[in-house]
């Protein structure tokens, strides 16, 4: 008796494909039901996440900062990627929620018995969980999970291989939004190792759907994808043509495995030609913004100064993402009404 | 000042003798004060256990999962062998209890500073601590820790050693309760690795108590227990009589070391001889349901198909082990009024 | 945009200095809005700290030990060293408390991503937390944070490298004013390895602001800081005059590692000479109190007999220590009003 299936075809877990994501994310009647990825979400569905992300902001200056709306809802973290930072902004997210949080280390555990991931999953849901947060290396591993669990699980991705990082695109699409006013006017570079973000995948996804008209990648050709174009993006290989007259200017995470491997130079090699500095921050419109997923290099994709300075809204994209994780939990199992 | 001494002998933490744990699970007045192990527990008490649970299955189904009965009680999980699963149901059932849950680690912490089991439990008792989930590796480890804790603490074997698993015998009856109605007219095949099973051991005192007449335990004699007759089970070491006409069959995990050791040829020869394919499961009762503590081991000790099959109640014993632990739960702290 | 800077020099990670730290620790106003070390704080700090653990000793003696004090506040256990003993302790205090409690081994996480620390807490603010509780290798971390994190959010000292442990000091002091009264008339010695104590440190500023006369310490010249005599301390290099007639004994936690190395000659010559027996408990006063901070070396630093006998104050020192978190985390919130 494991999990109702749903209907479609049940394929391999790795892909990610846009429009079976956008079916298998939504409901019948067009509410969103799983956040898998932003690929193939329509605009109404991420702006309604945003709106509701932004009544949730102001529960996070509260005296009490909790709402009830997932009360007795059991919300299991199940990470089998390690990751400390976006694990605890998910189980907050929970907690404003007031929902009961059962974090779940399976890099450590389960799968070490020999037994499947669909199995661990059916058994878990098994124990009546509302909700699975899946961070996974292999790219699909969330998609595989949602169309297994029964009718009344919801599934958010918080990582999965360099498929899609979707909450993090969100709060992202969150700051932009809050600064810039919206997406329509703007100029956005994304700057540094798109090949293997997840990140920038998921950020290049949501601005096409929300209608920024020119979305910039910069980057070393050894660290852009080859069909990098077909997503609707203008390729830079230099930084001072990349950021010219930029709105917004979003650096990546630059892996330090990387470095180890052939792909790069060195760390300094890195940052002369692609680490933002003052100088080059000021190709960009004067009230240009800086963003940065976190965890930053200073030194190597930032440098500090500018990570510190008066265009950085770096801390602001964290505490927005708690809000948009809470409207995101809160969509998916329907208690945002 | 340790924690009052319990009036009786104190002796080596590794047995379990029926008769002492008895009176150590029992108050004067004969409620479940600890449960320990189901060996030598009065048929009633189980019985109130499963009566107990029936009523938090419902719980489980509600928009709202949680009851306030031992809410400001303190449960801690000592987990000296680790078990992200079985940590989680108790956890769980916990919660949905409204209790506070404090997750201990104990394999990678104190006991590596030196000190004593008693010592590292007189102090977590010092923390006023309700009650301690107990995991560990050594059989008897449970029973030391209940008799010197002190008088309003109460103690729940999750697992000890080679000895008892009470909450999994417990669900396991529940499990055959919901779909048989009783056991007086029962046939039951406990079937695989006897000799290493605490899961074994609670099914088989458990059946007894409640009145199954035909227990049997179907494996070679390499993974039997010498003394297993004794129990009042009946040896079968062939599949094709062991499952014949039988109501319920109980799949033991195989472990994967075992296969590594002496004790069986290779993981092949074990499913063609002692593996539940659908060519078995027909000798049974036509009705018969199959279980399993899990995590399975597909293509070992059960086909896939059988595991979800039609006769295959493996998901809903996960269900019911919540409401079970939350009964025991909810009974030893005297909150279930 | 990190957080806001507080006024003062930024100095260096590693000290603590009184001056300072006092003005570090409290409001304008003189309310306790840090707690990093004992060294330095006014008297009547110290006094509010305990009168208002002795109110929440009693909410652990009650059916529901929980009061709403902090609830809906984030309080995060930043543990960068592993210590799953405290760590439970200012978990239980929170939850007691009614916090949100997001545990974060840090020493396996974030800085291995090459984040610095002042990163990692500058995203752990943005996530809208109310407390830090640090547990950190090297000494001065604490404060390092404090000076950076914005003005609603408390930092709490934990232990920090040799430096300081101020709520094990101030929960030693609530057992000794609990016992004996007050400080005014005691003679308290202080015994073994007070050079690689945080513990003693705290302790023997916490005796000196509360006004101990005699405050003695106990130990082999190996075993104990150069410039101790200027803490205003008595050295003792001997049990039997160290320990006469005095009121209180606190024995200190021999660590492991220090016998392989040159400092000691081995667990049963230390035990020998400065060991606790019964024999030389009979020179201190009749009704002298024993204490230790666990976790105890039996049979090293105190005799199994004293360990347990009618002397020993130690595990009610660990229920103290509740009380005592929770009077810390109420007062820096300012939420004990």
């Amino acid at each position: 008796m494991p999990g109702p299936r749903r209907r479609g075809t049940i394929r391999s877990g790795v892909e990610g494909g846009g429009q079976v994501s956008a079916n298998l994310q939504l409901t019948e009647d067009g509410r969103l039901r799983h956040l898998l990825t932003l690929e193939g979400l329509p605009a109404r569905i991420l702006t309604q996440i945003l709106d509701t992300a932004e009544s949730f902001v102001s529960v996070g200056e509260r005296e009490i900062k909790k709402v009830p709306l997932l009360r007795g809802k059991a919300v299991f973290n199940l990470f089998f990627e390690n990751s400390t930072r976006t694990r605890t902004t998910f189980e907050i997210a929970a907690k404003r929620l007031s929902a009961d949080v059962i974090n779940l280390n399976i890099a450590t555990s389960a799968t070490n018995k020999g037994e499947t991931l669909l199995d661990t999953v059916a058994n878990l849901s098994a124990m009546q969980a509302d909700m699975f947060v899946v961070r996974h290396a292999s790219s699909g591993a969330p998609h595989l999970i949602a169309r297994h669990v029964a009718p009344h699980i919801s599934v958010v991705n918080a990582g999965d291989g360099r498929c899609a990082h979707p909450t993090q695109g969100l709060l992202d699409m969150y700051t932009i939004r809050h600064y810039k006013g919206g997406f329509h006017n703007l100029r956005v570079a994304i700057v540094g190792d798109v090949l293997h973000s997840r990140v920038a995948r998921s950020q290049i996804h949501a601005l096409s759907i929300l209608g920024c008209p020119e979305i910039r990648v910069v980057a070393p050709k050894t660290l852009l994808p080859r069909d990098v174009e077909s997503m609707g993006v203008h390729v830079h290989h230099k930084m001072e043509t990349g950021v010219k007259d930029c709105d917004v200017i979003i650096m990546l995470r630059l892996q330090n495995e990387r470095m180890q491997g052939a792909l790069l130079p060195s760390a300094g090699e890195y940052y002369k030609f692609w680490g933002l500095t003052e100088d080059k921050l000021k190709l960009a419109r004067p009230d240009a913004i800086v963003m940065h997923p976190g965890p930053m290099n200073r030194g190597v994709e930032i440098d500090s100064g500018v990570a510190d300075g008066k265009h950085s809204v770096i801390l602001p994209q964290v505490t927005f993402g708690i809000a948009v994780r809470m409207a995101v939990m809160s969509m998916v199992t329907g208690s945002n009404a």
